[in-house]
């Protein structure tokens, strides 16, 4: 894997890159929707394709879970069992055994868990979890983190630190496969000493990228930011950086403006399945009655089916009697508008006006039009 | 509304014709992809059209209750509000009065009844069900029939066989919409001398096309047959005939053979959502774990995306993991299944061989792969 950055914003550490995997190029900063069990849900990879992203994330703990990796292995890998062709990433589940498991107990070796489908009792390592993802066969895989809940005590925070650390240096020890990329991941709570600790033993292991894990998990948005500041600002400038889990538009351009370049989020796709459209004028939600004879498109300009051949009230009421459509034409609405959305980003960073675009974005979460 | 027809099967009564509507034609035997709420389940319109299917059917009762025909005429009648350019047909709604009610009422005027959606108190006279369907506006409508269950009495058939012929009366008399075609609809239960009744009387009514409905509904299928004979038998030779709600294979050949022109049926698009693939083998069960590493499509030569891009194995996970991509493969495959049936039935019709087609498809229903 290769990462060449192209263009920086003059004004913020913000940078338009290219990630080059042997499945294609992907040009960052870069949302990844959320394949969780080997499909968007709601879409076809060739849909998905079709909006224009390069490469969907997807995530171990459930595919190891539900096919098995074995049946994965056996149809030639993650990318021809579920027909996505260019490039995944694999999350390394750490954050799924911690958030979903009704029992999850962190040991020196490893972590052991009940499935969330049917409570039978899992035993991981750091090398089981590098060694899964070499057989799903990802292009960009991530070792075994260990999460904490928020809040969460300095003493807790500082232990789940130093067992990741420990961890990703087993992981790089075993890790083989060379077209495969295996990033490390930081942590550290809402500590910036201890973010600083993670980032800086993380980085002098020299990954070829990072994930940043555990933010956008309650804290207030300043103390996110300034712990991403402080990562981002210790983290190897020339590697590529994930941040987990963060998808609204103001958090993603305050990132990008901290010099993240990979996103992933359920957001889009999630909301979409509660009856609301992203829209640049707000949040569009469509169970309320002001929809039902609004013969306007979800976005007048926006390029998607949902908008170019159905109305507000058509959607209205296709999700009204719950209607796979709905679900369907929201979620391709929703990925399309995150696309266009890190489109805007990029141009704006090779103009030199993020500053601008923040700007632009600022209060669109409270925006409802409508309410 | 003009009905031709081209090719008759030198030894059945079946033949292949062609229904001209003002939103083009329909090449006769065919299916009718369920649309019930405004939308076919799990698909785009585009995705139906593209599958080869040039009508679909729509349901008079569910629009009438949601979204209500305001707000589809206000949208610029049923075509625009769902985006779909082909004929529509929309059923009277009888069957869903007296099959999803939880009271219903049945009266000289009308019918009275409770939403299935929210319990609130309707009336509509077969009048109120012409009105409805002109404002939809759909391009073959059907009148109010009264439905009873099976087994009923040969008292409780006759009364709602006379009862649906004075409403058909009564639908004709009000009828006005020039470029919708108003059709009968005949009933009679499993009693012959009733289906001669109702066949003869409806006939006499000059409609341009004939709804049979009240058959496949529990009663044996020699009986159906006996029945559905009676009645094409009478109803006059050069008007189209629609056979509600059957859609099983061997069904829908033996009934082609009887001369019976269109369908309609959610056996394909339910099916798909209990995880059954429809296959020329038999019914694909990809609930059962012999699936679980097939590698192979769900058919060899399908041509559907389904079959294009995926295997048995990863279909089966999708469905096991509950995500909406499997209910969308499964619907597209089985509507692209009932499609080639469809042609290889006009095909066997143009070559005189609709006999051997039936005796191919016998015990298809019975056969289950891997069971």
């Amino acid at each position: 894997m290769l990462f060449r950055i192209l263009f920086r914003d003059p004004q913020t550490l913000a940078r338009v890159g290219v990630l080059t995997t042997s499945r294609g190029e992907v040009t960052t900063p870069a949302f990844l929707p959320v394949g969780t069990r080997g499909a968007v849900k709601a879409m076809a990879p060739w849909e998905i394709a079709g909006i224009g992203y390069r490469m969907i994330l997807a995530n171990t703990y459930h595919l190891y879970l539900r096919p098995g990796v074995g049946v994965v292995r056996d149809a030639g890998g993650l990318h021809a069992f579920m027909g996505w062709r260019g490039p995944i990433l694999t999350d390394s589940g750490g954050f799924q055994v911690f958030s979903l498991s009704s029992t999850c107990e962190v040991e020196e070796e490893g972590v052991r868990f009940r499935s969330v489908y049917d409570g039978s009792e899992h035993f991981l390592s750091p090398e089981d979890v590098v060694r899964i993802q070499e057989e799903l066969g990802s292009d960009i895989a991530m070792i075994l983190d260990h999460c904490v809940a928020y809040p969460s005590s300095r003493e807790e925070v500082e232990k789940s630190v130093e067992t990741t650390l420990r961890w990703a240096e087993r992981s790089l020890a075993v890790h083989r496969k060379s077209d495969q990329a295996l990033f490390g991941i930081v942590q550290g709570g809402t500590y910036p000493e201890l973010r600083a600790r993670s980032a800086e033993v993380t980085a002098s292991l020299a990954f070829p990228g990072y994930g940043i894990g555990g933010l956008s998990v309650g804290e207030p948005r300043e103390t996110m930011l300034r712990c991403l500041e402080v990562q981002t600002s210790i983290l190897p400038q020339d590697r590529p950086r994930h941040l987990l889990g963060i998808g609204d538009p103001e958090g993603v351009l305050e990132s990008v403006a901290l010099g993240v370049d990979l996103f992933d989020c359920v957001l889009p796709t999630r909301m979409a399945r509660t009856g609301v459209a992203l829209a640049r004028e707000g949040k569009l939600n469509l169970r309320h009655a002001r929809y039902a004879r609004d013969l306007r498109p979800l976005e007048e300009d926006c390029p998607c089916p949902a908008c170019a051949r159905f109305t507000r009230a058509y959607l209205r009421h296709l999700y009204g009697v719950n209607e796979i459509l709905a679900h369907r034409m929201l979620t391709w609405h929703n990925l399309t508008f995150m696309h266009r959305l890190f489109l805007d980003c990029r141009r704006a960073i090779r103009a030199g006006r993020m500053v601008e675009l923040i700007r632009e974005w600022r209060g669109w979460g409270e925006r409802s039009p409508g309410r």
